[in-house]
């Protein structure tokens, strides 16, 4: 069975037709990018992510990285090497400014490549993915001094960069935290506390690590408003970016998990030598908990990515294993030959369920990094704005509905195998227990349930969520002059569109009287939401392919119109499931506050 | 956090007041058997499996049992002397037959001790479980002299059985078996060829270890209507009972799977040494794929019972974390203060839940249980009739939703513990991992959805399944005799049950023209079928409960409150989930067909 194949066709299909990466590329600064190039640039990354990273996810799962007794840690055989061509080749900066050594292409195209990358290899993934996110943190917060000492080699990552908020009581209540930052004379901090849960903590692919540390500095007021964020290297560099000391952060151990097994996720101590770890304030006193929501968006983004990679290539597995396994006798099959599963209509239907929640979570993630990208760079003040909302809107929804699904279609895909799917070296069961993680880091989905409730439903009143709410109304207009065709899509997501519509008012009318109601019923919320949503891009699927039909010839007409075949399936066969959400959003917290547990 | 504490207060509940304990113990051949009887058999049971059986989980799935070079293979520590201190107590008969040592207790209080020493550890209760299939066979299709030779110690346990069907290129396609059985001049048979997925098929636990093993005689027709069924013993057995010689089948290897690692899965492999394992035909030639159908319901069963037992577990580790683990403020919670995250809304839901889905699925499989045992004993042929028709449909459900539910609430009690949940240190991940096999093996329940759909509903013309629906129609009259307070449960049952009727009717009309449209809808059939059958148990729940409210005093007060709540939760938020598989069920098979794999 090949490793993995990435599907660059369906990537090309969403960022051209449901992502506008035409619009995207048009805006300042990206000059020098366009949809040709772009899509080279990714047959380029796919080939090196598949021949270089997917055949080490095996074995990254078999041996999983190992803390030595001097507290380094080895990561599994071949992803050193395979780390290194990474860099060598320039992909981790593509979609890092130039300023910094980077390719400077936008969000979306380095959306794109990260499906590839976590497909190939989740928990190698990790590593570039925190990495990312450090990097964030520093061109949008740190001082330019520090930015150009670090930034140049976190962007090529020769250095790779971590995110440490987690303490031991301290995870969804970050503000709990009491890591402690000691100001010095010399306006460096002394960082001293233990944080938990740091993903690429220490490793031995890189030559330094740049640990971003959320600590408290002593005068700092209580909860979240009195964090700030520190950079802690592993090994000290000096102004000119050579590698000093080793600083007083220690590895002392990595835990057991159900998977991502070559991702060692640390436990750190800082400070345990003496004084504390030497650290660098970033930015403002105090004001660490903000920086880290302005990164928000993305880091959740990523994760919902995670589910999407994670399902698409077990669900590639599922296909090739159903194509090539036989047995039973499909209707109207001839007398004793067994058939391949795959012509089994309950074969099918797992299949079918797999590619048309992956095609939809796509549609949603690649417009959801458009949002991004429109809202950071676009000129126009009311298109950022509406795009940020959008944003806004479509991040709880790639994050939770995302990362959930990752968990639902993987299983899906073990499914299809029956008892060989249960076989660790058939692989298909590691992805099942990679894709357990991404519904609880990075904000648990509960927690993205409340964050869509309780700070996105109430944007302008509510009439941020109308507007939002108005954008899928219009997508049923264009399904009405669509013909006959998209009837049944067009019904479907009316209905669909009803039921969000009931349960959205009923929450701006109780919620903010009677919060314990809306939290009550946030995450069916946060399901129902995301499944109309689902529907909503899938009807614009379909109409999209509708439309390259009028023109399509040779094998762009099967591919055509098996999008419009998946979108109908998505429409008629899972989106009525959403309206039966409607109670349990609007339930209020009765039945949950009587229970005795 | 305590290991696990087996639920005797739900289980006696759902005994006497769903399952109908007292018409069970009141059946031919249970003159023993009385409700308080059962009940203290079932605290010592309970209290045995707590202390030897439930402490052996962790290891079990550290260790896993591990094939040594010379074939044989040894079970985790502690479970040789787990396994023979459960065997000396007796336990392991306390449901056969009293003719062969058994201690004649019903089938449905056998699933009762069964689902505690599942929750106590599934791995090991495999052992038992799969004996249990084997002695089952025995009693209805085996001469009275193989009974008589090999049933007494495998009802004590000293002797354990196994199940072979599967070979490589036959699964769910049973049929397609080709190991082979040469009839002997002396009656007996040479068994040559090779077994896979052999749960328990080598260990150390017993003194030896039959075989029940399905095979084709030469002059056999093809498919399943050449499959015969023989005994094949590790060590060859004298008239006597005696153990004689080394039969020649050889564990080959075993597999290394995502769960259930002190579960041996041996490849067997039988007559590798020469002229064929010894074997002895079980009833008649060529019978055997109709003797595996009478036992099928039992051993389905038994499977949705280990997605309960799970789950059961799952759920108490949930709720013990959710009140020790502090984070966050609850609404309403004082200022500065954690809460246990069990006040969190979000939480709440997460475990009621569970809960709920726990209350229904067991209400269900123990109902099932008492059918089975109604049908096999009672006087009345009509009673008999009915009751081994509800069995029937029933039976799909406990396995297939009942398994589904294992993976899906094991998963929910894993996001309760956060990032803790995916530490395998924790345990709950190997919960999730166990429960990941139950909707596979025994028929996928794919499969099972088949069964329902063309097998189930075709009895009687369709009459059958309309007696069932009946049955939900009259407990929805006696819904609207209970007053205001279940008028929400009786809304949501009316319309589930609308639903239900709405696909059934489709199926009826629809199915037997167009097998492939039927086979298509199947799975959300099984899942709407399962979850209405779900809302009936748990109307019939509320209603029981309201009803001892009248007379209850004391801690009974809050119990039985606690019932009406979870019931009044399921129906007013899970159930409404029901209706909107429907438009899945009724698609047709067109857009699966139109798919390109």
């Amino acid at each position: 069975m090949s490793e993995y194949t990435a599907p660059l066709r369906d990537i090309r299909f969403v960022l051209e037709h449901l992502a506008d990466l035409d619009g995207v590329a048009a805006l300042p600064g990206f000059d020098h990018v366009d949809a040709d190039g772009v899509f080279s640039v990714l047959e380029e990354n796919a080939r090196f992510l598949e021949d270089i990273v997917a055949p080490l996810n095996r074995i990254g799962d078999a041996q999983g990285s190992v803390r030595n007794d001097d507290g380094s840690v080895t990561t599994p055989d071949g992803f050193r090497e395979a780390y290194k061509a990474y860099v060598d080749a320039g992909w981790n900066g593509v979609a890092f400014p130039p300023e910094y050594g980077g390719g400077g292409f936008p969000w979306l195209v380095g959306i794109a490549m990260q499906e590839i990358l976590t497909s190939a290899n989740m928990a190698f993934s990790m590593c570039p993915l925190l990495n990312q996110g450090a990097v964030d943190m520093l061109l949008h917060h740190a001082s330019e001094e520090l930015r150009e000492i670090y930034l140049p080699k976190m962007v090529t990552g020769e250095w790779t960069g971590t995110m440490n908020l987690t303490e031991p009581q301290a995870g969804s209540d970050v503000g709990a935290l009491t890591t402690k930052a000691v100001p010095q004379d010399d306006g460096t901090y002394r960082i001293t506390g233990t944080k938990i849960f740091i993903s690429f903590g220490e490793h031995d692919m890189s030559e330094n690590i740049i640990h971003l540390v959320l600590a408290r500095i002593p005068s700092a007021p209580p909860g979240t408003k009195g964090i700030s964020c520190f950079i802690v290297p592993k090994l000290l560099v000096g102004d000119d970016g050579s590698l000093g000391e080793r600083n007083d952060v220690t590895c002392m151990s990595i835990e057991h998990k159900m998977g991502i097994k070559a991702s060692p996720t640390c436990v750190l101590s800082y400070g345990d030598g003496g004084e504390g770890a030497i650290g660098y304030l970033i930015g403002e006193e105090h004001a660490g908990m903000r920086y880290m929501f302005t990164m928000m968006n993305n880091a959740r983004l990523s994760l919902g990515l995670e589910g999407l990679a994670v399902a698409e290539r077990a669900f590639q597995m599922a296909v090739a294993y159903a194509n090539e396994r036989k047995q039973g006798r499909a209707p109207g099959a001839p007398a004793g030959e067994q058939s391949s599963i795959v012509e089994h209509p309950d074969v099918r239907r797992m299949l079918l369920t797999q590619r048309a929640s992956i095609d939809a979570l796509r549609g949603v993630i690649y417009a959801n990094a458009a949002a991004i990208d429109l809202a950071a760079r676009h000129e126009d003040d009311a298109t950022r704005s509406s795009c940020g909302e959008l944003a806004d809107f479509l991040t709880p929804v790639s994050k939770g509905w995302g990362t959930d699904l990752g968990v639902e279609l993987t299983s899906l895909a073990l499914q299809v195998f029956g008892g060989m799917g249960y076989i660790e070296e058939t692989g298909v069961a590691q992805h099942v227990r990679d894709a357990r993680i991404a519904p609880i880091y990075e904000g648990t989905n509960g927690i993205q349930a409340m964050d869509l409730v309780g700070r996105k439903l109430p944007m302008r009143g509510g009439a941020a969520v109308a507007d939002y709410l108005g954008s899928i109304d219009a997508t049923i207009a264009e399904l009405a002059d669509a013909g006959d065709d998209l009837a049944s899509i067009r019904g479907a997501l009316t209905d669909g569109l009803a039921a969000l519509r009931t349960a959205t008012d009923w929450l701006l009318a109780n919620g903010s009287n009677e919060p314990l109601d809306a939290l009550a019923g946030a995450t069916p919320y946060l399901r129902l939401f995301s499944v109309v949503t689902g529907g909503w891009v899938m009807a614009q699927q379909a109409l999209k392919a509708t439309a390259q039909l009028a023109e399509a010839s040779g094998a762009d007409v099967a591919f055509y119109n098996g999008k419009v075949v998946t979108a109908r399936f998505y429409c008629e066969q899972l989106l009525p499931q959403a309206a039966g959400l409607v109670p349990a959003v609007t339930a209020t917290n009765r039945d949950l506050a009587a229970a005795v547990f």
